[in-house]
């Protein structure tokens, strides 16, 4: 149960940080912009997984629970459990925003939901942001089967993780608000409402795909004897 | 006395630092902006926590000192003084920021104050405040209690915690100017003055609340045998 | 043959995530600017060094094997191996930044490539450039060579050297666009084309004379017995 | 021998990328503003100290020398050559920058050098310019001194050390553009001129004043069996 509890706790917090940062502070005068959320939302990885990595391997994302195991290195049986533990989580957090916008007769707009088309930041269509989530999570993939590996260096892997989802965010925020994760996409959704919902569907293929292709990649190619 | 002595430097630091950073810098043309500020309080606690964490533990946070009580990592007999201390590092710091802008016939305005309603940077109520104070402290001290656990990861915990405290700024700066910590709360309010001092109540309670919950959470969850 | 997917990979993500954060998000409304840009460029490596860092060394760079080389700290036979999975990885990245661009019907503009006098993002000379992409270049591998020697701490090299390339970047993005590494210089001139292909010999020449010289002067000062 | 070296070329990189991107990449579009020179300045020690730290120790500014020798932690007679290799590394590096700057027509203005009064980039007044630079320093060194310390984690002092100097930064570039650093003041105050020159002193007795403070306080206090 220690697990599912850390999945929850984990990615409440990065739906909270994540796309709390973006929803509070980017676009206020002297605010975060692009570059804050992509910091935030790397450093909620970055300290749950040195916080309750150690219990739950720190997934927080349903992509990186499905590559890890087609990297061989999770379980299948444990996939459901986590996969709903981290949608609980991400919605609850949803809520939490929700609520202190709410309290404060504050619009939730577009409640940094992730989108392509008219609903991309930058006006991206459906097949830049299906290549754009397509890649990056393979590459999240490969950075985490790498630096979670027995040859890389102890301890650091919370680092190189995290940073790279901040890395991912730096690239991507203009093409479709940054998913590389279904939960966070699902929970955002939910609440924005409206034409979000029926993109969803991309934010899970297109992470999902991209996360099994690295997984049977890094296992072909780097984790032979 | 050595501990007590580390966390007064150590609260010095973090109001000096934090709030400095903010007072100084965060408008100015080519500024640092909410982004700068929230990195800023986030380096004060990594690097004190370098510095004297293994002389005090590195808490310079009176939310902090009793949530690792509530969750069993300190003694209640060591609040009183870890607490006074803390007070003693904020005021001071609060007090040599005041004597710089001072001596340059700068007013000091809101001085980086915590508040609510009128008082919040982007117009948040007191619900709002009270909410997102609560989770992000408690949030924080699963960070503080996760990162320093026996099983995770030796020596990157100021790392994690520092860099949390960066993130929990990156979220709320809009919301409350971000305090999670009494300390620096009531140093900045005793020299703002006008309706900042009654408003400390809740950069008190809430964050004190939080921290106990998640203490108490993280016992129960986590740190069964 | 590890090794040279393992450069592949790590230098598509150079150009991918570096390029790309400087493609899509450095110039939009709330865009990540030379300092996101400058971030992402060092995340690539710090990441990607954690993940392969055991396998390849980590290069993904020409003048890095090269300055290597000359430090005596890399086989010369391995060069022409490494250097052309270098380009392979950095043409291929650059290919997909395009697809991603062209599939939005978008301008693939000055495609973050490399330049100087007027192709200079500030207007700056050739000769302002040479001197800029040798010194850089030079200390790039005097950290990297100090960073990954015997006496250095273990572990943390993938850390500064990273965020060295974030440094280089910060300092330099208004002079060349920053190169120091000829294969994210050439797979960018590729493809925009115009005026970009034909000064790409400085983006060769230069960073190599300088990992050249760094190599040496490392060799003859510091590793001494 | 080396170890001068290493400061030489530790104190070249501190100005050339520290004040290089204040002067090339501040300003301009898309610059990287006050926060992203603070970034650089303090990953030029974290590069430099992971790279030559276990030659010299890393010191690479001569309040830095003269604190660690207040405090026990260095040798006096070493002093004067570590100190005449940072002002040789430092106006090298500042020739380096004027040779870039010169070969394309640009005017060094300010140079990134030090000042008060009108010379402040806010208008600070000298008293407000030497109680920041007196304080700044002296938790610099604290910071140091503790983070090097035999308790204190191992390898993490380069980025403990580094990220305090990006936070000094953070805090007061409007004040007096932040040295901390007689070597760096000295350099730029070379080639600025005018009136930067006569308030050079207050960027070598404030500094050090702050150094030789923080080093007896942290022996009195922390040193003790």
């Amino acid at each position: 149960m220690k697990k599912y509890f850390a999945e929850i706790f984990g990615t409440f917090w990065l739906v909270f940080g994540g796309c709390g940062s973006a929803i509070f502070a980017a676009t206020v005068d002297y605010g975060i912009g692009y570059a804050g959320v992509a910091l935030a939302f790397g450093l909620t990885v970055l300290t749950m997984a040195y916080a309750v990595g150690h219990i739950s391997g720190g997934h927080f994302n349903p992509a990186v629970s499905i590559g890890l195991w087609a990297g061989g290195k999770f379980s299948g049986k444990d996939l459901p459990g986590y996969i709903v533990s981290q949608l609980v989580g991400a919605i609850l957090a949803a809520g939490a925003l929700y609520l202190i916008l709410t309290s404060s007769d504050k619009a939730i707009g577009g409640f940094a939901a992730n989108g392509y088309d008219s609903l991309s930041p930058d006006g991206y269509s459906m097949m830049s942001a299906f290549i754009a989530e397509f890649l990056l999570t393979a590459f999240f993939l490969l950075v985490i089967l790498g630096s979670t590996s027995e040859k890389a260096p102890k301890g650091f892997a919370p680092i190189a993780i995290g940073l790279c989802l901040t890395l991912i965010h730096l690239i991507s925020i203009p093409i479709t608000n940054t998913s590389v994760n279904p939960a966070r996409s699902t929970s955002q959704a939910l609440f924005a409402g409206g034409d979000y919902l029926p993109q969803t569907w991309l934010f899970w293929v297109a992470p999902i795909l991209g996360a099994i292709v690295a997984g049977f990649i890094y296992k072909a190619l780097f984790n032979k004897a």
